[in-house]
Protein backbone atom coordinates (compact mmCIF):
# COMPACT_ATOMS: atom_id res chain seq x y z
CA UNK A 1 0.00 0.00 0.00
CA UNK A 2 1.25 3.50 -1.01
CA UNK A 3 0.20 6.79 0.56
CA UNK A 4 -1.62 9.66 -1.28
CA UNK A 5 0.31 10.50 -4.13
CA UNK A 6 -0.34 13.19 -7.01
CA UNK A 7 -0.03 11.81 -10.23
CA UNK A 8 1.32 13.88 -13.34
CA UNK A 9 0.54 13.63 -16.59
CA UNK A 10 3.07 16.31 -18.00
CA UNK A 11 2.68 17.20 -22.34
CA UNK A 12 4.52 19.40 -24.26
CA UNK A 13 1.97 21.82 -24.21
CA UNK A 14 -0.85 20.23 -21.85
CA UNK A 15 -0.73 18.97 -18.29
CA UNK A 16 -3.14 16.95 -16.40
CA UNK A 17 -3.01 16.11 -12.43
CA UNK A 18 -4.82 13.52 -10.45
CA UNK A 19 -4.46 13.25 -6.37
CA UNK A 20 -4.84 9.61 -5.97
CA UNK A 21 -5.86 8.40 -2.53
CA UNK A 22 -4.95 4.87 -0.76
CA UNK A 23 -7.59 3.43 -1.70
CA UNK A 24 -7.26 4.25 -5.51
CA UNK A 25 -10.27 7.26 -4.88
CA UNK A 26 -8.90 9.94 -7.14
CA UNK A 27 -9.92 12.60 -4.89
CA UNK A 28 -8.72 15.98 -6.80
CA UNK A 29 -8.36 16.30 -10.72
CA UNK A 30 -7.32 19.54 -12.82
CA UNK A 31 -5.88 20.13 -16.61
CA UNK A 32 -3.96 23.23 -17.32
CA UNK A 33 -2.23 24.79 -20.55
CA UNK A 34 0.89 24.23 -18.24
CA UNK A 35 3.38 21.91 -20.53
CA UNK A 36 6.42 21.47 -20.80
CA UNK A 37 7.31 24.27 -22.75
CA UNK A 38 5.22 27.02 -20.67
CA UNK A 39 7.64 25.79 -17.65
CA UNK A 40 10.84 26.99 -16.98
CA UNK A 41 11.45 26.78 -13.85
CA UNK A 42 10.23 23.51 -12.40
CA UNK A 43 11.18 23.59 -8.52
CA UNK A 44 9.18 26.72 -8.19
CA UNK A 45 6.22 24.59 -10.26
CA UNK A 46 6.23 21.42 -8.29
CA UNK A 47 6.13 24.17 -4.85
CA UNK A 48 3.22 25.34 -6.58
CA UNK A 49 1.42 22.60 -6.69
CA UNK A 50 2.29 21.19 -3.45
CA UNK A 51 0.98 24.42 -1.82
CA UNK A 52 -2.03 24.04 -3.83
CA UNK A 53 -2.90 20.31 -3.11
CA UNK A 54 -0.57 19.82 -0.37
CA UNK A 55 2.57 18.01 0.63
CA UNK A 56 2.80 14.77 -0.79
CA UNK A 57 4.42 12.59 -3.11
CA UNK A 58 4.36 13.43 -6.91
CA UNK A 59 4.92 11.09 -9.72
CA UNK A 60 5.06 12.46 -13.45
CA UNK A 61 4.87 11.03 -16.27
CA UNK A 62 5.07 12.18 -20.09
CA UNK A 63 7.57 14.61 -21.69
CA UNK A 64 8.49 16.46 -18.32
CA UNK A 65 11.07 13.90 -18.82
CA UNK A 66 12.63 14.29 -22.06
CA UNK A 67 15.38 16.17 -22.92
CA UNK A 68 12.87 19.42 -23.80
CA UNK A 69 11.72 18.50 -19.93
CA UNK A 70 12.89 18.96 -16.51
CA UNK A 71 15.36 16.15 -15.95
CA UNK A 72 15.94 13.32 -18.35
CA UNK A 73 14.44 10.33 -17.26
CA UNK A 74 16.81 7.80 -19.65
CA UNK A 75 14.61 5.64 -21.59
CA UNK A 76 14.17 1.56 -20.07
CA UNK A 77 14.62 -0.44 -23.11
CA UNK A 78 12.15 -2.98 -24.39
CA UNK A 79 11.40 -5.54 -23.60
CA UNK A 80 10.34 -3.70 -20.42
CA UNK A 81 8.18 -4.89 -17.49
CA UNK A 82 6.35 -3.17 -14.99
CA UNK A 83 9.14 -3.75 -12.36
CA UNK A 84 11.64 -2.33 -15.12
CA UNK A 85 10.15 0.97 -15.38
CA UNK A 86 9.66 1.47 -11.44
CA UNK A 87 13.23 0.64 -10.44
CA UNK A 88 14.45 3.31 -13.25
CA UNK A 89 12.19 6.26 -12.15
CA UNK A 90 14.24 9.36 -11.30
CA UNK A 91 14.06 11.75 -9.04
CA UNK A 92 14.85 15.05 -9.38
CA UNK A 93 14.04 15.89 -5.95
CA UNK A 94 12.87 14.84 -2.32
CA UNK A 95 9.45 13.16 -2.99
CA UNK A 96 9.16 13.88 -6.91
CA UNK A 97 9.69 10.94 -9.16
CA UNK A 98 9.47 10.77 -13.19
CA UNK A 99 8.37 7.88 -15.01
CA UNK A 100 11.06 7.24 -17.67
CA UNK A 101 9.90 6.41 -21.64
CA UNK A 102 10.57 2.96 -23.34
CA UNK A 103 12.83 2.45 -26.39
CA UNK A 104 13.29 -0.16 -29.14
CA UNK A 105 16.99 -0.53 -30.13
CA UNK A 106 15.80 -2.21 -32.99
CA UNK A 107 18.19 -1.07 -35.62
CA UNK A 108 15.86 -1.70 -38.38
CA UNK A 109 12.83 -0.16 -36.30
CA UNK A 110 14.33 2.26 -33.68
CA UNK A 111 11.59 3.40 -31.79
CA UNK A 112 10.36 5.47 -28.41
CA UNK A 113 7.53 6.23 -26.25
CA UNK A 114 7.33 8.50 -23.42
CA UNK A 115 4.03 8.50 -21.92
CA UNK A 116 2.03 5.36 -23.02
CA UNK A 117 3.73 3.14 -20.79
CA UNK A 118 2.07 4.47 -18.42
CA UNK A 119 -1.78 4.29 -20.05
CA UNK A 120 -0.78 0.34 -20.99
CA UNK A 121 0.16 -1.05 -17.37
CA UNK A 122 -2.68 1.18 -16.31
CA UNK A 123 -4.97 -0.94 -18.63
CA UNK A 124 -3.40 -4.14 -17.49
CA UNK A 125 -4.18 -3.53 -13.59
CA UNK A 126 -7.68 -2.54 -15.08
CA UNK A 127 -8.11 -6.27 -16.27
CA UNK A 128 -8.35 -4.99 -19.74
CA UNK A 129 -4.95 -6.37 -21.21
CA UNK A 130 -3.63 -9.65 -20.89
CA UNK A 131 -0.62 -10.50 -23.67
CA UNK A 132 -1.72 -8.75 -26.54
CA UNK A 133 -1.83 -5.78 -28.94
CA UNK A 134 -2.74 -2.51 -27.21
CA UNK A 135 -2.96 0.86 -29.20
CA UNK A 136 -2.61 4.43 -28.08
CA UNK A 137 -4.73 6.48 -31.14
CA UNK A 138 -3.48 10.15 -31.12
CA UNK A 139 -1.17 12.20 -32.04
CA UNK A 140 1.77 9.25 -32.13
CA UNK A 141 -0.31 6.26 -32.36
CA UNK A 142 1.45 3.74 -30.51
CA UNK A 143 1.11 -0.24 -31.59
CA UNK A 144 2.22 -1.84 -28.21
CA UNK A 145 2.40 -5.77 -28.41
CA UNK A 146 2.24 -7.30 -24.47
CA UNK A 147 4.19 -10.57 -24.47
CA UNK A 148 4.82 -11.67 -20.33
CA UNK A 149 3.10 -9.21 -19.30
CA UNK A 150 5.83 -7.05 -20.41
CA UNK A 151 6.12 -4.22 -23.28
CA UNK A 152 7.82 -6.23 -25.86
CA UNK A 153 7.83 -4.30 -29.57
CA UNK A 154 6.20 -1.04 -30.86
CA UNK A 155 5.45 0.75 -33.67
CA UNK A 156 4.42 4.67 -33.66
CA UNK A 157 2.18 6.13 -36.53
CA UNK A 158 1.97 9.62 -36.79
CA UNK A 159 -1.57 10.16 -37.79
CA UNK A 160 -2.61 12.73 -35.81
CA UNK A 161 0.53 14.84 -36.06
CA UNK A 162 -0.17 14.30 -39.83
CA UNK A 163 -3.53 15.15 -39.75
CA UNK A 164 -2.90 18.57 -38.14
CA UNK A 165 -0.40 19.60 -40.42
CA UNK A 166 -2.41 19.12 -43.36
CA UNK A 167 -5.21 20.88 -41.68
CA UNK A 168 -2.85 23.74 -40.61
CA UNK A 169 -1.37 23.93 -44.03
CA UNK A 170 -1.98 22.44 -47.47
CA UNK A 171 -4.21 21.88 -50.25
CA UNK A 172 -6.24 20.04 -48.09
CA UNK A 173 -7.03 23.29 -45.24
CA UNK A 174 -10.33 23.88 -46.30
CA UNK A 175 -11.74 20.34 -46.46
CA UNK A 176 -10.18 19.84 -42.96
CA UNK A 177 -11.95 22.78 -41.09
CA UNK A 178 -15.13 20.44 -41.12
CA UNK A 179 -15.56 17.98 -38.59
CA UNK A 180 -14.99 14.41 -40.03
CA UNK A 181 -17.88 12.31 -39.35
CA UNK A 182 -18.24 8.54 -38.26
CA UNK A 183 -20.18 7.48 -41.42
CA UNK A 184 -19.97 5.69 -44.77
CA UNK A 185 -17.73 8.68 -46.39
CA UNK A 186 -15.05 7.46 -43.26
CA UNK A 187 -15.95 4.04 -43.96
CA UNK A 188 -15.07 3.91 -47.62
CA UNK A 189 -11.40 5.92 -46.22
CA UNK A 190 -11.04 3.01 -44.17
CA UNK A 191 -11.76 0.02 -46.32
CA UNK A 192 -10.02 2.01 -49.70
CA UNK A 193 -6.44 2.54 -46.59
CA UNK A 194 -6.52 -1.07 -45.28
CA UNK A 195 -6.36 -2.64 -48.82
CA UNK A 196 -4.56 -0.20 -50.67
CA UNK A 197 -0.91 1.22 -49.85
CA UNK A 198 -1.38 4.68 -52.22
CA UNK A 199 -2.23 7.35 -49.30
CA UNK A 200 0.21 10.22 -50.46
CA UNK A 201 -2.03 10.21 -53.81
CA UNK A 202 -5.62 9.12 -52.39
CA UNK A 203 -5.35 12.30 -50.05
CA UNK A 204 -5.43 14.06 -53.57
CA UNK A 205 -8.52 12.18 -54.48
CA UNK A 206 -10.25 13.60 -51.54
CA UNK A 207 -9.50 17.05 -52.62
CA UNK A 208 -10.70 15.84 -56.76
CA UNK A 209 -13.46 14.26 -55.58
CA UNK A 210 -14.52 17.93 -53.90
CA UNK A 211 -13.66 19.94 -57.00
CA UNK A 212 -15.06 17.24 -59.61
CA UNK A 213 -18.64 17.52 -57.42
CA UNK A 214 -18.76 14.31 -56.36
CA UNK A 215 -18.53 15.18 -53.20
CA UNK A 216 -18.79 17.81 -50.13
CA UNK A 217 -16.32 19.11 -48.24
CA UNK A 218 -17.58 17.56 -45.06
CA UNK A 219 -18.19 14.12 -46.81
CA UNK A 220 -14.21 14.69 -47.91
CA UNK A 221 -13.14 15.48 -44.35
CA UNK A 222 -14.74 11.97 -42.98
CA UNK A 223 -13.15 10.33 -46.28
CA UNK A 224 -9.34 11.91 -45.11
CA UNK A 225 -9.99 10.61 -41.38
CA UNK A 226 -10.59 7.22 -42.87
CA UNK A 227 -8.01 7.42 -44.69
CA UNK A 228 -5.65 8.13 -42.03
CA UNK A 229 -6.95 5.58 -39.54
CA UNK A 230 -7.26 3.03 -42.24
CA UNK A 231 -3.30 3.41 -43.01
CA UNK A 232 -2.52 3.51 -39.18
CA UNK A 233 -4.83 0.62 -38.31
CA UNK A 234 -3.35 -1.43 -41.58
CA UNK A 235 0.57 -0.51 -40.32
CA UNK A 236 -0.25 -1.17 -36.71
CA UNK A 237 -2.16 -4.88 -36.96
CA UNK A 238 1.14 -5.21 -39.51
CA UNK A 239 1.46 -9.46 -39.13
CA UNK A 240 0.12 -9.95 -35.69
CA UNK A 241 -3.16 -12.36 -35.62
CA UNK A 242 -4.70 -10.88 -32.72
CA UNK A 243 -8.48 -11.20 -32.50
CA UNK A 244 -8.75 -8.31 -30.03
CA UNK A 245 -7.10 -5.33 -29.72
CA UNK A 246 -7.12 -2.77 -26.57
CA UNK A 247 -7.49 0.75 -27.73
CA UNK A 248 -6.79 3.13 -24.96
CA UNK A 249 -7.31 6.65 -25.28
CA UNK A 250 -9.88 9.54 -25.42
CA UNK A 251 -13.95 8.01 -25.83
CA UNK A 252 -13.57 9.48 -29.62
CA UNK A 253 -10.79 8.68 -31.01
CA UNK A 254 -11.67 5.08 -29.32
CA UNK A 255 -14.73 4.84 -31.39
CA UNK A 256 -12.55 5.91 -34.55
CA UNK A 257 -10.20 2.90 -34.50
CA UNK A 258 -12.81 0.49 -33.16
CA UNK A 259 -14.58 1.09 -36.19
CA UNK A 260 -11.37 0.78 -38.51
CA UNK A 261 -10.48 -2.10 -36.41
CA UNK A 262 -13.87 -4.01 -36.83
CA UNK A 263 -13.61 -3.01 -41.02
CA UNK A 264 -10.14 -4.99 -40.37
CA UNK A 265 -11.99 -7.89 -38.92
CA UNK A 266 -10.65 -7.25 -35.20
CA UNK A 267 -12.44 -7.13 -32.34
CA UNK A 268 -11.31 -3.97 -29.79
CA UNK A 269 -11.81 -3.04 -26.01
CA UNK A 270 -12.11 0.51 -25.12
CA UNK A 271 -10.27 1.79 -21.90
CA UNK A 272 -10.09 5.38 -21.39
CA UNK A 273 -7.09 6.63 -21.66
CA UNK A 274 -7.51 8.97 -18.54
CA UNK A 275 -8.83 6.19 -16.66
CA UNK A 276 -5.61 3.76 -17.44
CA UNK A 277 -3.21 6.16 -16.91
CA UNK A 278 -4.49 7.53 -13.05
CA UNK A 279 -4.48 3.16 -12.93
CA UNK A 280 -1.06 3.31 -14.23
CA UNK A 281 0.52 5.25 -12.00
CA UNK A 282 -0.91 3.49 -9.42
CA UNK A 283 0.37 0.02 -10.39
CA UNK A 284 4.04 2.25 -10.50
CA UNK A 285 3.88 3.52 -7.39
CA UNK A 286 2.74 -0.26 -5.93
CA UNK A 287 5.51 -1.90 -8.47
CA UNK A 288 7.70 0.66 -6.37
CA UNK A 289 7.25 -0.33 -2.95
CA UNK A 290 7.43 -3.95 -3.80
CA UNK A 291 10.47 -3.42 -5.65
CA UNK A 292 12.05 -1.33 -2.53
CA UNK A 293 11.02 -4.24 -0.19
CA UNK A 294 12.16 -6.74 -1.96
CA UNK B 1 2.79 30.39 -87.40
CA UNK B 2 1.73 32.40 -85.44
CA UNK B 3 2.75 36.34 -84.06
CA UNK B 4 5.33 37.47 -80.87
CA UNK B 5 3.11 36.22 -77.79
CA UNK B 6 3.43 36.44 -73.73
CA UNK B 7 2.97 32.86 -72.32
CA UNK B 8 2.47 32.90 -68.39
CA UNK B 9 2.15 30.28 -65.99
CA UNK B 10 0.26 32.10 -63.60
CA UNK B 11 0.11 29.84 -60.44
CA UNK B 12 -1.27 30.55 -56.68
CA UNK B 13 1.62 32.09 -55.58
CA UNK B 14 3.93 33.12 -58.10
CA UNK B 15 4.27 34.19 -61.42
CA UNK B 16 6.72 33.45 -64.36
CA UNK B 17 6.20 35.29 -68.18
CA UNK B 18 7.90 34.56 -71.47
CA UNK B 19 7.71 37.33 -74.32
CA UNK B 20 7.95 34.48 -77.23
CA UNK B 21 9.42 35.45 -80.95
CA UNK B 22 7.44 33.76 -83.80
CA UNK B 23 10.46 31.41 -84.61
CA UNK B 24 10.44 30.32 -80.90
CA UNK B 25 13.07 32.56 -79.11
CA UNK B 26 12.48 33.67 -76.27
CA UNK B 27 13.10 37.75 -76.30
CA UNK B 28 11.50 38.22 -72.46
CA UNK B 29 11.44 36.57 -69.64
CA UNK B 30 10.58 37.52 -65.93
CA UNK B 31 9.10 36.27 -62.64
CA UNK B 32 7.74 37.55 -59.83
CA UNK B 33 5.11 36.77 -56.84
CA UNK B 34 2.42 38.64 -58.49
CA UNK B 35 0.29 34.96 -57.91
CA UNK B 36 -3.36 35.11 -58.11
CA UNK B 37 -3.92 35.38 -54.44
CA UNK B 38 -2.17 38.93 -55.05
CA UNK B 39 -4.07 40.18 -57.36
CA UNK B 40 -7.74 41.56 -57.23
CA UNK B 41 -8.20 43.19 -60.64
CA UNK B 42 -7.20 41.37 -63.46
CA UNK B 43 -7.66 43.31 -66.10
CA UNK B 44 -5.75 46.03 -64.45
CA UNK B 45 -2.67 43.62 -64.35
CA UNK B 46 -2.96 42.68 -68.11
CA UNK B 47 -3.04 46.31 -69.03
CA UNK B 48 -0.04 46.26 -66.67
CA UNK B 49 1.92 43.53 -68.46
CA UNK B 50 0.95 45.32 -72.02
CA UNK B 51 2.19 48.47 -71.56
CA UNK B 52 5.39 46.88 -70.22
CA UNK B 53 5.89 44.17 -72.79
CA UNK B 54 3.75 45.67 -75.59
CA UNK B 55 0.75 45.52 -77.34
CA UNK B 56 0.68 41.24 -77.90
CA UNK B 57 -1.33 38.43 -77.69
CA UNK B 58 -1.51 36.15 -73.98
CA UNK B 59 -1.60 33.29 -73.38
CA UNK B 60 -2.21 32.46 -69.55
CA UNK B 61 -1.96 29.04 -67.85
CA UNK B 62 -2.38 27.53 -64.34
CA UNK B 63 -4.53 28.52 -61.51
CA UNK B 64 -5.63 31.78 -63.09
CA UNK B 65 -8.32 29.61 -64.65
CA UNK B 66 -9.61 28.44 -61.53
CA UNK B 67 -12.17 29.20 -59.99
CA UNK B 68 -10.07 31.05 -57.51
CA UNK B 69 -8.39 32.93 -59.93
CA UNK B 70 -9.63 35.28 -62.90
CA UNK B 71 -12.04 33.59 -64.97
CA UNK B 72 -12.75 29.67 -64.52
CA UNK B 73 -12.08 27.80 -67.76
CA UNK B 74 -13.67 24.65 -67.51
CA UNK B 75 -11.79 21.55 -67.43
CA UNK B 76 -11.29 19.49 -70.70
CA UNK B 77 -11.87 16.15 -69.99
CA UNK B 78 -9.33 13.25 -70.31
CA UNK B 79 -8.96 11.59 -72.79
CA UNK B 80 -7.53 14.99 -73.91
CA UNK B 81 -5.38 15.35 -76.89
CA UNK B 82 -3.93 19.28 -77.83
CA UNK B 83 -6.44 19.77 -79.87
CA UNK B 84 -9.19 19.61 -77.88
CA UNK B 85 -7.26 22.04 -75.25
CA UNK B 86 -6.69 24.48 -77.64
CA UNK B 87 -10.09 24.22 -78.61
CA UNK B 88 -11.31 24.79 -75.35
CA UNK B 89 -8.93 28.28 -74.54
CA UNK B 90 -11.23 30.73 -72.79
CA UNK B 91 -10.71 34.28 -73.25
CA UNK B 92 -11.99 36.88 -70.57
CA UNK B 93 -10.89 39.94 -72.93
CA UNK B 94 -9.75 40.50 -76.26
CA UNK B 95 -6.47 39.21 -77.09
CA UNK B 96 -6.04 36.90 -73.93
CA UNK B 97 -6.69 33.57 -73.55
CA UNK B 98 -6.19 31.08 -70.65
CA UNK B 99 -5.85 27.45 -70.84
CA UNK B 100 -8.28 24.98 -69.32
CA UNK B 101 -6.74 21.82 -67.06
CA UNK B 102 -7.62 18.76 -67.38
CA UNK B 103 -10.28 16.39 -65.35
CA UNK B 104 -10.68 12.68 -64.98
CA UNK B 105 -14.19 11.67 -64.36
CA UNK B 106 -13.44 7.76 -63.50
CA UNK B 107 -15.45 8.09 -60.37
CA UNK B 108 -13.04 5.37 -57.95
CA UNK B 109 -10.05 7.69 -59.07
CA UNK B 110 -11.39 11.37 -60.21
CA UNK B 111 -8.30 13.19 -60.46
CA UNK B 112 -7.53 17.15 -61.78
CA UNK B 113 -4.19 19.27 -63.17
CA UNK B 114 -3.59 22.72 -63.83
CA UNK B 115 -0.63 24.04 -65.72
CA UNK B 116 0.71 20.73 -66.10
CA UNK B 117 -1.05 19.99 -69.37
CA UNK B 118 0.66 22.80 -70.88
CA UNK B 119 4.23 21.60 -69.76
CA UNK B 120 3.05 17.34 -70.68
CA UNK B 121 2.23 18.83 -74.37
CA UNK B 122 5.53 20.42 -74.58
CA UNK B 123 7.77 17.88 -73.37
CA UNK B 124 6.12 15.92 -76.98
CA UNK B 125 6.94 18.92 -78.95
CA UNK B 126 10.63 19.32 -77.74
CA UNK B 127 10.83 15.59 -78.75
CA UNK B 128 11.20 13.86 -75.00
CA UNK B 129 7.85 12.32 -75.08
CA UNK B 130 5.98 9.90 -76.84
CA UNK B 131 3.50 7.54 -76.02
CA UNK B 132 4.02 6.39 -72.24
CA UNK B 133 4.55 7.68 -69.03
CA UNK B 134 5.29 11.22 -67.70
CA UNK B 135 5.98 12.54 -63.99
CA UNK B 136 5.82 16.37 -63.29
CA UNK B 137 7.15 16.11 -59.67
CA UNK B 138 6.62 18.76 -57.10
CA UNK B 139 4.12 19.99 -54.60
CA UNK B 140 1.33 17.83 -56.57
CA UNK B 141 3.37 15.45 -58.19
CA UNK B 142 1.13 14.48 -61.47
CA UNK B 143 1.76 11.22 -63.17
CA UNK B 144 0.37 10.86 -66.51
CA UNK B 145 -0.15 8.15 -69.34
CA UNK B 146 0.31 9.19 -72.65
CA UNK B 147 -1.95 7.30 -75.44
CA UNK B 148 -2.65 8.16 -78.90
CA UNK B 149 -0.04 11.10 -78.07
CA UNK B 150 -2.98 12.57 -75.57
CA UNK B 151 -3.69 12.69 -72.21
CA UNK B 152 -5.36 9.03 -71.15
CA UNK B 153 -4.99 9.01 -67.44
CA UNK B 154 -3.22 10.33 -64.37
CA UNK B 155 -2.72 10.28 -60.75
CA UNK B 156 -1.75 13.10 -58.76
CA UNK B 157 0.41 12.38 -55.09
CA UNK B 158 0.72 15.64 -53.10
CA UNK B 159 4.50 15.00 -51.99
CA UNK B 160 5.42 18.42 -51.82
CA UNK B 161 2.56 19.60 -50.39
CA UNK B 162 2.50 16.79 -47.39
CA UNK B 163 6.46 17.54 -47.06
CA UNK B 164 5.73 21.32 -46.46
CA UNK B 165 3.05 20.85 -44.08
CA UNK B 166 5.80 18.13 -42.10
CA UNK B 167 8.19 20.88 -42.30
CA UNK B 168 5.93 23.94 -41.03
CA UNK B 169 3.91 22.06 -38.09
CA UNK B 170 4.80 18.78 -37.27
CA UNK B 171 7.05 16.60 -34.63
CA UNK B 172 9.30 16.42 -37.68
CA UNK B 173 10.01 20.44 -38.57
CA UNK B 174 13.56 20.12 -36.63
CA UNK B 175 15.00 17.75 -38.70
CA UNK B 176 13.57 19.29 -42.04
CA UNK B 177 14.67 22.31 -41.76
CA UNK B 178 17.85 21.21 -42.91
CA UNK B 179 18.27 19.93 -46.96
CA UNK B 180 18.22 16.52 -47.64
CA UNK B 181 21.16 15.43 -49.27
CA UNK B 182 20.81 13.16 -52.38
CA UNK B 183 23.07 10.12 -50.58
CA UNK B 184 22.73 7.11 -48.93
CA UNK B 185 20.13 8.10 -46.69
CA UNK B 186 17.98 9.09 -49.34
CA UNK B 187 18.04 6.19 -51.37
CA UNK B 188 17.81 3.86 -48.24
CA UNK B 189 14.70 5.95 -47.94
CA UNK B 190 13.55 5.38 -51.26
CA UNK B 191 14.15 1.35 -51.25
CA UNK B 192 12.05 1.18 -48.07
CA UNK B 193 9.43 3.17 -49.51
CA UNK B 194 9.52 0.86 -52.78
CA UNK B 195 8.75 -2.06 -51.08
CA UNK B 196 7.44 -1.17 -48.02
CA UNK B 197 3.99 0.55 -47.53
CA UNK B 198 4.71 1.78 -43.73
CA UNK B 199 5.63 5.45 -44.87
CA UNK B 200 2.99 7.49 -41.34
CA UNK B 201 5.22 4.64 -39.42
CA UNK B 202 8.42 5.55 -41.11
CA UNK B 203 8.20 9.25 -41.11
CA UNK B 204 8.64 8.82 -36.94
CA UNK B 205 10.80 6.31 -37.85
CA UNK B 206 13.27 8.82 -39.05
CA UNK B 207 12.77 10.94 -35.34
CA UNK B 208 13.43 7.65 -33.44
CA UNK B 209 16.62 7.44 -35.28
CA UNK B 210 17.73 10.69 -34.47
CA UNK B 211 16.87 10.27 -30.47
CA UNK B 212 18.29 7.53 -30.32
CA UNK B 213 21.39 8.30 -31.71
CA UNK B 214 21.39 5.75 -34.45
CA UNK B 215 21.31 8.61 -37.43
CA UNK B 216 22.16 12.61 -37.74
CA UNK B 217 19.13 15.29 -38.00
CA UNK B 218 20.93 15.96 -41.63
CA UNK B 219 20.80 12.58 -42.42
CA UNK B 220 17.33 11.96 -41.59
CA UNK B 221 16.18 14.90 -43.44
CA UNK B 222 17.73 12.73 -46.68
CA UNK B 223 15.67 10.05 -45.57
CA UNK B 224 12.38 11.47 -45.28
CA UNK B 225 12.60 12.99 -48.45
CA UNK B 226 13.98 9.40 -50.18
CA UNK B 227 10.60 7.98 -47.94
CA UNK B 228 8.37 10.43 -49.58
CA UNK B 229 9.88 10.22 -53.08
CA UNK B 230 9.89 6.52 -52.87
CA UNK B 231 5.98 6.46 -51.96
CA UNK B 232 5.87 8.95 -54.37
CA UNK B 233 6.92 6.94 -57.20
CA UNK B 234 5.71 3.69 -56.09
CA UNK B 235 2.31 4.95 -56.44
CA UNK B 236 2.80 7.05 -59.63
CA UNK B 237 4.28 3.77 -61.29
CA UNK B 238 1.81 1.97 -60.10
CA UNK B 239 0.92 -1.31 -62.62
CA UNK B 240 2.60 0.68 -65.53
CA UNK B 241 5.13 -1.28 -67.46
CA UNK B 242 7.31 1.83 -69.20
CA UNK B 243 10.95 1.44 -68.98
CA UNK B 244 11.36 5.02 -69.31
CA UNK B 245 10.01 7.73 -67.48
CA UNK B 246 9.70 11.48 -68.86
CA UNK B 247 10.36 13.76 -65.94
CA UNK B 248 8.69 17.27 -66.45
CA UNK B 249 10.11 19.60 -63.68
CA UNK B 250 12.79 21.60 -61.94
CA UNK B 251 16.61 19.95 -62.42
CA UNK B 252 16.55 19.75 -58.82
CA UNK B 253 13.63 17.23 -58.26
CA UNK B 254 14.06 15.80 -61.68
CA UNK B 255 17.37 14.32 -60.13
CA UNK B 256 15.62 13.38 -56.79
CA UNK B 257 13.04 11.27 -58.73
CA UNK B 258 15.18 9.84 -61.44
CA UNK B 259 17.59 8.32 -58.72
CA UNK B 260 14.59 7.08 -57.07
CA UNK B 261 12.83 6.07 -60.32
CA UNK B 262 16.66 4.30 -61.21
CA UNK B 263 15.96 2.25 -57.91
CA UNK B 264 12.74 0.72 -59.03
CA UNK B 265 14.50 -0.38 -62.37
CA UNK B 266 13.36 2.40 -64.62
CA UNK B 267 15.52 5.00 -66.99
CA UNK B 268 14.36 8.29 -67.32
CA UNK B 269 14.86 11.56 -69.41
CA UNK B 270 14.65 14.56 -67.29
CA UNK B 271 13.16 17.81 -68.81
CA UNK B 272 13.17 21.30 -67.80
CA UNK B 273 9.71 21.86 -66.68
CA UNK B 274 10.27 26.03 -67.82
CA UNK B 275 11.42 24.64 -70.99
CA UNK B 276 8.36 22.62 -71.56
CA UNK B 277 5.76 25.15 -70.88
CA UNK B 278 7.60 27.48 -72.88
CA UNK B 279 7.10 24.72 -76.20
CA UNK B 280 3.84 24.15 -74.62
CA UNK B 281 2.25 27.26 -75.09
CA UNK B 282 3.32 27.60 -78.92
CA UNK B 283 2.07 23.93 -79.32
CA UNK B 284 -0.79 25.15 -78.21
CA UNK B 285 -0.96 28.27 -80.02
CA UNK B 286 0.05 27.11 -83.09
CA UNK B 287 -2.52 24.11 -82.76
CA UNK B 288 -5.43 26.82 -82.08
CA UNK B 289 -4.10 28.38 -85.37
CA UNK B 290 -4.83 25.12 -87.19
CA UNK B 291 -7.58 24.97 -85.75
CA UNK B 292 -9.23 28.22 -86.38
CA UNK B 293 -8.01 27.15 -90.33
CA UNK B 294 -9.36 23.95 -90.59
Amino acid sequence: MHPEFMAVDWGTTHRRRFTIAADGTVVARDSDDRGILAVSDFPAEIAALRAAAGDMPLLLAGMVGSNRGWVEAPYVEAPASLAALAAALVSPLPGVQIVPGVVQRDPARPDIMRGEEVQLFGAQALGQLGNGLACHPGTHSKWIEVEDGGIARFRTVMTGDLLAALKARSILSDILAHDPGLDDDFIAGVDHALDASDLTAELFGARARVVTGQMSAAAAASRISGLLIGSDVRTGLGRSRADVVTLVGSPGLNARFALALARAGRESISVDGETAFIAGARAIMAAQTAGARA
